[in-house]
């Protein structure tokens, strides 16, 4: 639940009682990841430094089971979606599932990509590799979100990805920013064996850090070689690099988090399907709802609690429900209550 | 002077006792500027939002004077050379004088963009703007950065700059990272008339928060409608908009660090002259200095003393010096005294 000042200092609406818009974890991280900030902002007139960056870089190895030259840092995953546009920049086409993260597609056609690949259908939402492999042959280069967003569905088994990767020469782009919510295996072990391989994870989920700006991107060998380090290396600001450290060298919370929006995903499920509706099964922090046309969305937002519409990207009536603390997904079934009886 | 605590968490090394080789202002801003700090890590599981990004734009029109906007910011001044090197791409050709700024040469490289333009010579380094004129024919934009790093020098007065922009339907992004230490005019004022114009400025040096990573850039229309604000805006973490924030509502500080700066740097030029080397007039926070082919710039460091050698980008052996606090300065000028008289 938001605090007055809060709402104030980011200017959220003043009517927002509860943000499940943006999957944002609930609450912010315990506050002895902040302990070094003191010193950080004593040395806030310097630079950040490669020697800081580079202590991260290895501590996310470390975490995600990779070699830490592998690791790069970046405010965003746009900066990496930056990189593959313009540096595999041939055709002018991407394949990508559809629907798939908004900021990809986006960018995509901001930079005139044209974004093609098989759609993912209900109640299934499985990605159909083959598709892929073949609408590669015309392609740039190959973008999965996996688990994916909205559908919160994990739309490919490594073994697929690992297809895939294999039978293109294309770069593959695998983004696990929910990696830590889902049920099954990462794609990272492949990164070592395949070049044309990279993953993309953030600390803006399970880590509670979404306000810091720190993706990651973990590059197979050929990829490894076309991102320009050294510039990422200066957008990234001395606060996040310092935080970051400390959150990963006291990750213990990310598993406590992880756990209990695990839960909180089960009941939300189970509850919503009571009530009626259509929630799908999520390895993410987020549940997709069908809503069978009810304005839904709006009506929450009068009652202050803030969900996402996604019924563009699915061309049916859904809603994107970002699993809350106890209290706000509480508050979201009895709202939901009132206002299907209603 | 460096603390042991800030030695060690950026990394620097252990002999460091002045960093003199950045260009960063000598010590952090006054403790009052981090006061909202504390609320915004208590949000920090939010992502950042647009109302704290736009806030912290029209707070830099009102300290730039010009309209709120043009202004964006980014965590870099490369971004918004990335916008430059992708949007107006024809050529592969770009005008710059040189030497200048060691990170947009670089990047320019990287890119596989030819670098032409006039250069600078001493003891005036003045731009010869018919030059800059005649070699934007065949160029895709220009980039002037004026004061010009490492000279230190106003290589062009605004009546020369509105010239360029006025001779050339070419885009002219004008670098003036160091606006507030310069003697002269801001061709700020400009961007209102000229749509191809824009202005780069930073938050890293006389307000002391290089670690904060805020460049602002102020453009004019036909170039306001390139820059990709929404993705610029996914950029900048909350820590920094909330402190860059408060850094401009109370921005008294500012003035007085720059008034320091610029009596130690009268100072510090002196002393070198003084002491037989040759040491230019600087409209920036550091001086640049002739060495006659003396390795000062090892024996200083060796001694802690981190300047820079930019002997490579003069042709010549040349160092560039930061301006430190009264007690850096000295220590260099009593150092200096020492090797020189050995």
């Amino acid at each position: 639940m938001l605090s007055d000042r809060i709402r104030r200092l980011l200017g959220f609406p003043d009517n927002m009682i509860s943000k499940m818009d943006q999957n944002e974890a609930p609450y912010p991280p315990p506050h002895y990841i902040f302990s070094s900030l003191q010193d950080a902002l004593e040395s806030i007139n310097y630079y950040q430094t490669d020697k800081l960056y580079d202590e991260v870089c290895s501590l996310y190895a470390e975490y995600a089971g990779c070699s830490a030259d592998r690791v790069f840092l970046a405010p965003g995953a746009d900066n990496f979606y930056d990189e593959f546009f313009y540096h595999y920049r041939k055709s002018g086409i991407v394949v990508a599932p559809r629907p798939t993260y908004f900021l990809f597609e986006e960018q995509a056609t901001h930079l005139n990509y044209k974004v093609i690949g098989p759609k993912l259908r209900p109640d299934e939402f499985k990605l159909d590799t083959d598709t892929v492999i073949e609408a590669a042959r015309e392609a740039d280069f190959i973008y999965i979100d996996n688990p994916n967003n909205p559908t919160g569905a994990l739309i490919s088994e490594v073994d697929d990805l690992r297809a895939v990767a294999e039978e293109t020469d294309k770069a593959l782009l695998v983004d696990e920013a929910y990696y830590e919510f889902m049920e099954g295996d990462s794609i990272i072990n492949l990164v070592e064996d395949y070049s044309n391989l990279a993953v993309l994870r953030t600390m803006s989920k399970a880590f509670c850090l979404a306000g810091l700006r720190i993706t990651i991107l973990i590059a197979g060998d050929d990829i490894k070689r076309q991102i320009y380090k050294k510039i990422l290396k200066f957008r990234v600001p001395t606060p996040s690099l310092v935080v970051a450290r400390d959150a990963l060298l006291n990750r213990d919370y990310v598993e406590k988090i992880v756990e209990e929006i695990r839960r909180e995903r089960r009941r939300l499920i189970r509850e919503l399907n009571r009530l009626g509706l259509k929630a799908y099964n999520s390895h993410t922090n987020f549940i997709l709802v069908k809503t069978n046309g009810e304005k839904l969305v709006s009506l929450l937002r009068n009652r202050g609690i803030y969900v996402k519409d996604v019924s563009n990207q699915l061309n049916d009536y859904y809603m994107r429900i970002t699993v809350g603390d106890k209290e706000s997904n509480d508050l979201l079934i009895r709202t939901l209550e009132e206002l299907l009886d209603a």
